[in-house]
């Protein structure tokens, strides 16, 4: 089999951990398999590099901070080369430059256009374990470009398409994807299998266990991806097409707080308004989530959305500057909110999936103040403060902790 | 001007160090000077890379090694790039990929062979600082090679030769070249100018201004150098071809005190056994400094010699291992021996330097053990408590203090 297996940070954060992920990749080596492995920077590396630009500059460069910052995972993979070597495997590090890693130009948010696979071919067939370096790329101008948050994962999950690997292999700090978070939810149960689209939903609304745009990418190229822990060998989930989660409605539900609520009230009601609004915020890279809109007063309407907790500050600043055009009587916001989300390939031939969950919220006496729902996904925005009991309520009132897959 | 500077790891340790120099380099381009600059890792990066390594393994292979370490002149550039663009100077940093550094494929210990110059004319053309990380190539695989010691010096020189630099300015932690370590001899006085062939033997003598490597390279490409101090403003000394040091026998004093001396006692006197002894020795790249044979007691001779003193216990192995092969009678070694050499083209046409170097040593009581002498220096192996008088005698003896370039 051709596996590639990605690390994050905390899984090679110290030699011993080092040590540890080389010996379950030699394992690997030891079953016959062909492994390439993609690793991010140790521990707190590249926030420990992000702070030593900032004593130099408090605005350096998007070029120069990739400059920067690629050096951790070339630490890592080189690190992890060394570990491998130990233990008397074969083992390669390359970074981006060697691999033909090729992104766009973006700079500190590049997108990966094409992997050159012929390193990789040889140094697989020459039996060597390949060490890539995750999370960066090289541009057009030969230079180092990085990928964003979550872009380790991307880089394995692209790698294994483009070197026809039959599973990628995501290593997180949990053991796979549950049916909820089980920090919050106590008898939250650990799925064995997911679609590729539950896992996007479950993931855009704040289960970070993998970053939307692997999962994307792994369901454009039909890459299985299996979600496990470095710590423990537990079984994982894998995230694939035909994943089967057996009469279940639903496969989970999940709760983001990086959530605010803005109200424009009283905006004027003629055509065009909403399109003004929500413009000026996208113009300005804001992305609004829920919308609801609302008959005001006196031929006004309110329009009242959410926006990313992080964002509320700038959102409220262009909707002031432009209180000029927009016409609105007042701005209301609050940013004590939380989206809590189920996500399930079940609701959609299951019409009383939405009326189940606001059932489970009425039990619980949980205000809804907004809903938006999906073919699969059904969200609603309650105060934060619910969001434990809202949690653990639904997954009660869809029995999760049922959920068998054997 | 075209002006390549090269500044050390001790010049770019901190934010405030980096800021600094960023300054110094303003300056030039403020002069309208084109800059291409080399940097080493930040103080004790390299240092704590190899610590890290060792953790993971006690003997990691150089190919790793070398991904290892070559982070760390990457980190530099890049955040004196983002220093000078706060001081709103146009800089971009290359590594060795982008440069086009090839080397050999000698891991930790590559020879430059050939430099492309095309991205950093491009760059220059633009108005922009180069910014080059030091001590590292590639080779023909596409891995990282690095330099082994003093490597940035001749990263440094390779770019001004192939980039037809005015001038090659070493930033060091002293001034400039001095007739004698100053810490030493109290009145050691700064040369204005000395050639490569004098800094040449300077270096190989234990005066660590510059590597051998680098001035090697200089002289071969006739590149002018500059050995200043990146602290102070003061002027430093040019080594050139046609360096002029007037009227003075020798330019320079120095002491090695990494040198030790090893006797091979009572070895047979048959043709060849000689060549047998230092071939083994350098077979095990163990480099043989100065050599003394005498003759011995019935039909033996003594073979007495130095190395540097970290390859001490090496040659001794190498010694006892091949006693068979050898036949000596007993293995004398110490290492509390130094080598003290004074340096001058001057000499050449004055037969009477040596005399006057022995005559300085006998009035201060000190017994030679070894002389070994070249067309253009002299030194003599001495106790290493020796050393300090031994110096500032020979200073005096040829009235150094005197120098005077003006």
């Amino acid at each position: 089999m051709r596996i590639v297996k990605k690390f994050g940070g905390s899984s090679v954060a110290n030699a011993e951990r080092v040590l540890n992920v080389a010996r379950q990749i030699g394992e690997d080596v030891d079953a016959g398999h062909q492994v390439i492995v993609v690793l991010s920077a140790q521990g707190k590396t590249t926030d420990q590099l992000i702070a030593k630009a900032r004593e130099i500059s408090p605005n350096p460069s998007k070029r120069e901070l990739d400059m920067l910052i690629s050096t951790g995972e070339q630490q890592s993979v080189a690190l992890m080369a060394m570990a491998l070597e130990s233990m008397n495997y074969k083992a390669i590090s390359l970074n981006a430059f060697q691999v033909g890693m090729h992104t766009n130009r973006v700079y500190g948010n590049a997108r990966l256009k094409l992997i050159d696979t012929e390193r990789m071919q040889m140094e697989l067939e020459r039996g060597y374990v390949v060490l890539v370096t995750g999370f960066q790329g090289i541009n057009r101008y030969d230079d180092v470009t990085t990928l964003g948050r979550g872009g380790s994962d991307t880089t394995a999950v692209a790698i294994a398409a483009a070197m026809n690997a039959d599973r990628c292999q995501i290593y997180t700090d949990v053991e796979g994807v549950y049916t909820a978070d089980p920090r919050i939810v106590k008898n939250a149960v650990k799925l064995k299998e997911i679609s590729y689209d539950e896992m996007l939903e479950l993931a855009s609304m704040g289960a970070k266990v993998l970053h939307n745009r692997s999962v994307e990418m792994a369901k454009k190229y039909n890459v299985v991806l299996e979600v496990l822990s470095s710590m423990t060998r537990a079984e994982g989930t894998l995230v694939k097409e035909d994943a089967k989660v057996e009469r279940m409605l639903i496969s989970g539900v999940a709760a983001d707080t990086n959530v605010a609520r803005i109200s424009v009230v009283g905006i004027q009601d003629v055509p065009g308004m909403a399109f003004t609004l929500f413009n000026l915020l996208s113009q300005k890279n804001i992305n609004v989530d829920i919308i609801l809109q609302s008959v005001g007063r006196e031929g006004t309407k309110d329009i009242t959305f959410t926006v990313s907790r992080d964002s509320l500050e700038d959102a409220l600043a262009i909707l002031r500057e432009n209180a000029g055009q927009l016409k609105y009587q007042d701005l209301q916001y609050a940013d004590n909110v939380a989206k809590v989300s189920i996500v399930g390939a079940g609701m959609i031939s299951n019409p009383g999936v939405a009326t189940k969950m606001f059932e489970a919220l009425y039990n619980a006496h949980i205000n809804i103040r907004m809903i938006s729902t999906s073919e699969i996904k059904i969200s609603v925005l309650i105060d934060e403060r619910d969001v434990q009991v809202a949690m653990e309520s639904i997954h009660d009132q869809f029995k999760l902790y049922q959920i068998s897959q054997q």
